[in-house]
């Protein structure tokens, strides 16, 4: 099934497309090209009519950075949530996976990125600017650097600290270690290393 | 990450639709649909439009209702093949599943569907006029029915037996029995009665 004739351009095409994205083969692609071709027109249209307005009518929360349709993001604008926290992220991505813990009541700054010198992001690319525009507002006592532990985590996490340091913040990170359920066994040697080193209080 | 709230309708949309696709669930559908968010505002609408194109401009051979961008398919066309055997088949699936096998070498007459009494679907819906007016065109010989052992499958293959069998045509159909390399112990009890009750001569 792979890389045949389909004998039509326009069924390529559209295998081609459904291949392109991530982790879709292209059995799959050619799977759900065909279910495609067996829709209606009318709800063939609404799907790709999702992903055109997505990309066209998207907005960002002025305060953190957030995708938001309208304005302040429903994260900024709810008054339940402690608003002298900021946990640092690097995209919307993380924001969805900490929301979805239940462990976390503060507000967020979406980066939209990490410094990278390799792919040519320097840190004005991305939205540190906004983060110390908002500590030098006030009202905030503490900044939650929740960024990946690769090379340009790291930089990035050590640029921001640098950034923010003269703001009167607790500057804090995510807790790294065995992650809960997981064998020591399997753990890799760096964070096992790490989470002995950084070993704390036991409290039953 | 479930039916959680992603801060935007325009997102939401976007993620209901890639779970719309059959065997995508929602976690991959965020996945999907922040792959869309990133990507040029060029690929997007090519992604989509490739779908649009797809519903909007196919077309079917004239000859075996196989999809077909201009006229005459590619396997109707082909002068290598054999022109005197036809493959009946439901779906254009099915094509592309045998001709995958590389062991067929005849034409194809695609159905489009099968006689379903359930779903409405009786035998004036789907192509079998198609077929005997192919077959009183003369210069086949052999009819291949290769539709499924469902109750629906086994009621058409049956209809189109009885009204080919006045032309002077060999109507065969595919082999049933154990697969190539399953075990005896994990194969249905139809399936296995009907390979010993279909037994053939040992070729070795």
């Amino acid at each position: 099934m792979f890389r045949q004739n389909y004998s039509s351009a326009l069924l390529e095409d559209a295998v081609e497309q459904f291949a392109s994205l991530p982790g879709v083969g292209r059995k799959t692609a050619l799977r759900l090209a065909l279910h495609m071709l067996d829709l209606p027109r009318e709800n063939v249209e609404q799907f790709s009519n999702a992903f055109i307005s997505l990309k066209d009518r998207v907005r960002y929360c002025p305060v953190c950075n957030m995708i938001s349709d309208d304005g302040t993001c429903p994260i900024c604008s709810d008054h339940r949530r402690d608003r002298s926290v900021v946990c640092v992220v690097e995209s919307l991505r993380d924001v969805l996976s900490i929301e979805n813990t239940g462990q976390y009541n503060g507000l967020y700054h979406v980066l939209g990125g990490i410094i990278s010198p390799i792919d040519g992001i320097g840190p004005s690319d991305i939205h540190i600017r906004e983060l110390t525009d908002r500590l030098a507002k006030g009202g905030i006592n503490e900044v939650v650097l929740a960024l990946s532990t690769s090379m340009e985590g790291e930089t990035t996490s050590f640029y921001i600290f640098k950034q923010i340091s003269s703001f009167p913040v607790t500057v804090t990170a995510i807790a790294r270690g065995v992650g809960f359920g997981d064998d020591l066994e399997y753990t890799d040697e760096l964070t096992l290393g790490r989470s002995i080193a950084n070993r704390q209080i036991f409290k039953p």
